[in-house]
């Protein structure tokens, strides 16, 4: 794999400064455009260009269902994934809304869920199972199935146009899993990990936090990243990993979304860590334990909005941001070429001879 | 003025139940959406409409120079404001970028910059007068400039088409009027309101901190809001405030920027306090002050990207997710429409008659 995102590489040093030099020289004080001036940055270094374009952006939401579901740690029965999946193909559900909002290309994978569905455009059957297995009882998954998993992810990402790639999910009792692989891999304890998912009450919370807790002492051995996710699960997890893997190694701009495919990322960050500088974090979700995963990915999202729908809508959200980034850095004036004085050292010449005060 | 932003307004309150209603219907668990379900909510009683629609945003910019930024309250000649508008007039500027990407109609107001502009498409000559005075030594305009500026603001958003006006600033020097304007009004200490603009240095502003120091010191009666106006200027806030004022009293959605647009509302609130209540707040800037701003004025802003550029970017940056919320709002299905089962009461029956578990 050749990631080459390190800038320790001769020319991606020279590239992060003309980059940089294009953004200071545009007509507004320099850095006032914050965070979208980062973002500028860094989709420039990802798609090698001092100009980039976005094209063709590709929003992908993996669905599987959790054996563990039925131990009552979410709110909603597995049966809503199904539904959902069948929502996202009749265009009904929030993810649709923004996809065609912003004119995003929506395909759903049936990574495992529990449920046949009638072939139909939009939906690739990519199902390794019919749900993952109780991980209360053993493992989620078998370490075949988290492989053929991870590597469907990657042809499927393989197989799609465009250089950027914004990531969803779909999964009755994923947050479960998404939390079992934080503490697991971040070292977190459990507790700092878990949330309220979609909706649980505060009895909920309590028999998820047992569960889980249950389930952890269970796979004491499952401390590498493929080991943990073939522990906890799911396939759309273990999808999502391949995909990060995949969309950053062909150098798309990879969007994550919240906290489930955030959990994806930290796994494929235990295989290559360099990973996450191709990643773009679109928000912090209410899930509780997301803002600790942020921090310990050491990364800032974009937004903060009290989101906890996935379905890849808060990278849909996001998306208008990263268009604005690579707009500005290409159609922004520069203080040179609008005639614009600069405060610092006033080099630039005003348009019409005005002087400088 | 018939703002009728009350909710104890029997329609109003009838018509929130049911823009809430429809919100809890939508596929996606009871709030989940987080603030951009807030976000509907006030745009459609803003609208007086369960399925609102944003039609033909106008983006404005209101520009005008300082009298005080003579003393070095600006990193920036004052001549840049002039140089900024030519600009925006050519296209070139953070704002130009975003209103083409989102479509927004884009109109600058001269309202008192010190330069004669040529006339121009997109460009409407409001001048009250070549830059305000030194508020240092006197007020920044007379009584009747102000009142002047104020009525040119709502005569310009009269005559604009459309429901959502997003408005915007351009001023060197005018972070100090803001700053002014927050501490006499909001009555906080100066030092609590102002920040280093557009770039000032640890030096430049402790130059901005003693001279706002003075100002206030100078003009111990203007405590009221046009008075306070009168006093601190400038040319380009007393015309936001007319067009906040008109935009909510018209019933447009108006998008507030950062801390000056924020600055105008501080003063169009004294005047008529429902009129919070009418404008979304884009963002959160880096200047800091702004935080305590937004605080005092009791709202959220949807995002916070370390803008500091104003000129209306940050409102334009967060133009898409008003776009979103009402999309959301329209055309997302509901749990009975889609066949999803809800995760709490279960009377919504699956589609295909899956049971839930």
């Amino acid at each position: 794999m050749n990631l080459s995102l390190d800038i320790s590489d001769t020319d991606l040093v020279g590239l992060r400064t003309r980059l940089q030099h294009r953004l200071d020289r545009k007509t507004k004080p320099l850095g006032s455009l914050g965070s979208i001036e980062s973002l500028a940055l860094q989709i420039g270094l990802i798609l090698r260009s001092e100009q980039p374009a976005l094209v063709r952006p590709q929003l992908v939401v993996f669905a599987g269902d959790h054996g563990l579901a039925a131990r009552g740690v979410s709110a909603y029965p597995s049966d809503v994934t199904w539904q959902m999946v069948e929502n996202f193909l009749a265009g009904g559900a929030a993810v649709n809304v923004l996809a065609r909002q912003h004119g995003l290309a929506l395909t759903v994978i049936d990574a495992g869920v529990r449920h046949d569905f009638a072939p139909r455009p939009g939906l690739l059957d990519r199902k390794i199972a019919a749900g993952t297995a109780d991980a209360f009882e053993g493992p989620a998954m078998s370490e075949a199935q988290c492989l053929l998993a991870v590597r469907a992810g990657r042809e499927v990402v393989r197989e799609l146009p465009g250089n950027a790639l914004l990531l969803g999910e779909m999964g009755i009792g994923n947050t479960s899993s998404a939390a079992l692989l934080m503490a697991r891999l971040a070292g977190e304890p459990i507790e700092r990990c878990i949330g309220r998912g979609t909706g649980l009450d505060d009895t909920g919370l309590l028999r998820k936090l047992a569960v889980l807790r249950g389930v952890l002492e269970r796979h004491p051995r499952a401390v590498g990243p493929l080991q943990a996710l073939s522990a906890f699960g799911g396939f759309e997890i273990a999808m999502l990993v391949g995909a990060v893997l995949q969309g950053v190694e062909d150098r798309r701009v990879v969007v994550v979304d919240g906290f489930i495919t955030g959990a994806a990322v930290l796994v494929a960050q235990q295989m290559v860590s360099a990973v996450v500088s191709g990643c773009v974090f679109s928000h912090r979700s209410d899930e509780a334990g997301h803002a600790l995963m942020l921090q310990g990915l050491g990364v800032k999202p974009l937004l903060d909005l009290g989101l906890r729908l996935g379905e890849g809508s808060g990278a849909a959200l996001a998306w208008p941001l990263l268009e604005s980034a690579v707009r500005l850095l290409r159609e922004m004036a520069s203080f040179e070429s609008a005639g614009v004085v600069t405060g610092d050292d006033g080099t630039s010449q005003p348009a019409e001879g005005g002087a400088a005060a």
